[in-house]
């Protein structure tokens, strides 16, 4: 790393290096730790119990997908990166701390079930968690983009496709968070159709699948 | 890392180095937080309560061994990689969501203990976890394989090791989880005994004995 | 790696490449760590108990933000070594001590809110662990420098700035623990407005807004 | 990471880069889960709470030294490695199974205060644990030496001291476990003495006091 450090460290500019290592470990901690909300609610046979759990099973699958989909568009972000200042730093931290805090709002989640009043609360929660690290991915960029800290090379394709996909997320994340006020329910299906559109790598797997059946045809 | 990835970044591909670095991260994590399930249980002298909790070490030494195997076989297919696409991103996310996973099963079995229905529940739960783990590294080495991400040069010892064992592994695994839904015990030792059968690398061990006896001889 | 930690072994100097993947590590996951903290309080409807936790969030935020500027300046101190020794490599581990202790002290004073007694004993602990910490980045920084353990090269921005606010950070927190034990709301507040005054880039911003406003005038 | 990876695979040869960024972070997260055992004890004024949890705070020092140098031991080692085989990973799999196992006895002992049967098992235990970190260090080392996957260099200054300190250690290790069986108490201070002297720098100390008294008398 010396080497590449000692030229990285031009005047002002800071090695991208340390930043990168950093956000992978607190991604990799924030998307781990959401196991320790899973937990079977006592009552009934082993059998119930297990599947009472059913909604942290499905928090724990939503926000490791969110923390997955955020870390994607985070690397995709920095490999694009030539260097780093003060500033960016400092977004990137504030967009870390909003990404850690996820777990507590899954937890508000799964645990509302049933009760109309706590799940508007845990929606809403949610809702706008999920909507901070949308904006503050896309502010990321935008300073990155302004303040000439990229590299001069064609972005890659998953930073590409984050773009495509910014400003549709953030109206579908409003939408739903003020339908959630009133529908809850619907607001969190909603949040799990938007990870799920995020994740889903529908043109490779249109291609995949093109490529199958002109296969099966041959 | 800037030189390195400015070659590696060529049009739609994506460095692999970020991917390694988080995946790292996620096993690392995961595996150490098997110990917080590891409680001794109240009631009797210390030194009873300190052997009655003899489930849970046990089931910390195989959940540990076998997120050490699933680490060490992902470890020889990246390092065979020559770059990654989204689809390979995502899949891999799949896996890490998978072993993140496993404390969660693996305190289902340690607090089952003595209750068989709750031991079928668990034995069925870490059966269909560890064959869910095997089962998506088989299809990132097939992914990896058929969409040319592989660098062209002979797979490291361990990848091979991996496909050798791979097939038997799986075939193991289906016929654990069947016979698990009547004998739990019979199941959760079979896992025990996959998994040490994964770690111990038999090939090594049996040359070193021959190599010792021979230095024995001579 | 390899090719770098061979230059970099010369008699008696170790590599730097660990310790900052180690520290790295560590900062990550006690960071990370924080949100475990985060708790609503039973009692009343959804809505007051999620805003009766408040100080958890202030706490969250504050301690976050603490560990970000701690890792900042030992990101920019390391930037610069050339190498590291083996009383470096201890003054570092306790440095970590600290900072991993850090969710122990705001879990203290979250906890305390409402009883004088208790807020003054967790503001006091949480004051000493904040000067810590400081103290032992000043310790760092001499040590490296009076043992020649920097490269020969201009210090990079983030090490400047951090040096410059050195000493006025140590006073402050002197000041506050000591005012902290009588009213500890008052110190408590100071520790949250130094963490600001550390975080927030001042020179930057200011050449943000100026470049804005003159290119508003043009 | 590619060119360095695509040069160190020789045949049969695994790169050691994953091993140390896997170990890097388990060593991390291990060190860092010992804050989550530190808690005041209910009972008596807020002041009386802080003070009576002492026996977690010592422990929470202990350990965290314990596994620092078991990380710079780590460090030591895998930085003098020209290569690494699939017996050494499982060593080193061993290795960190008995590192992260550390939080548990640490918090038996820390919890068994006052009850002296309670005391001699979590001394043992904790004894045995410690005994098994510097064994399985020593066999790691060991192990390379003997396969010749050192580099052909000189050992560090850090692998060094530790060869120099691992006999004693084990031997004071294996007294301390055995008078633990009858006065725990000792036992206990005896590790905290064995982790003192291995984390102090003796050597580099003096070095350090003489060069000052040097500079006073001059």
């Amino acid at each position: 790393m010396s080497p590449a450090s000692s030229t990285d460290n031009k005047k002002g500019w800071l090695s991208k290096t340390r930043l990168e290592a950093f956000s992978d470990g607190v991604f990799a901690i924030a998307i781990t730790l959401l196991v320790l909300d899973i937990a079977v609610r006592p009552g009934g046979s082993p059998l119930d119990e297990f599947f009472s759990a059913w909604p942290s099973y499905v928090g724990y699958v939503v926000s490791f997908l969110t923390i997955g989909v955020a870390w994607i568009g985070h690397t995709a972000l920095t490999d694009e990166l030539d260097h780093v200042d003060p500033v960016f730093l400092r977004l990137n931290l504030l967009l870390l701390l909003v990404v850690v805090f996820l777990p507590f709002p899954t937890s508000l989640v799964t645990e509302a079930f049933g009760d109309r009043d706590a799940e508007r609360v845990a929606a809403t929660v949610y809702g706008v968690t999920m909507l901070a690290i949308r904006l503050l991915g896309i502010a990321l960029d935008h300073y990155a983009d302004r303040e000439g800290l990229y590299a001069d090379r064609e972005p890659d394709v998953e930073l590409t496709r984050g773009r495509r996909k910014d400003l549709s997320g953030v109206i579908l994340y409003v939408i739903a968070i003020l339908v959630g006020l009133v529908f809850p329910g619907i607001a969190v299906t909603t949040y799990f159709g938007i990870t799920l559109y995020l994740v889903i790598p529908f043109r490779e797997l249109g291609r995949l699948l093109r490529r199958g059946r002109s296969a099966g045809t041959a």
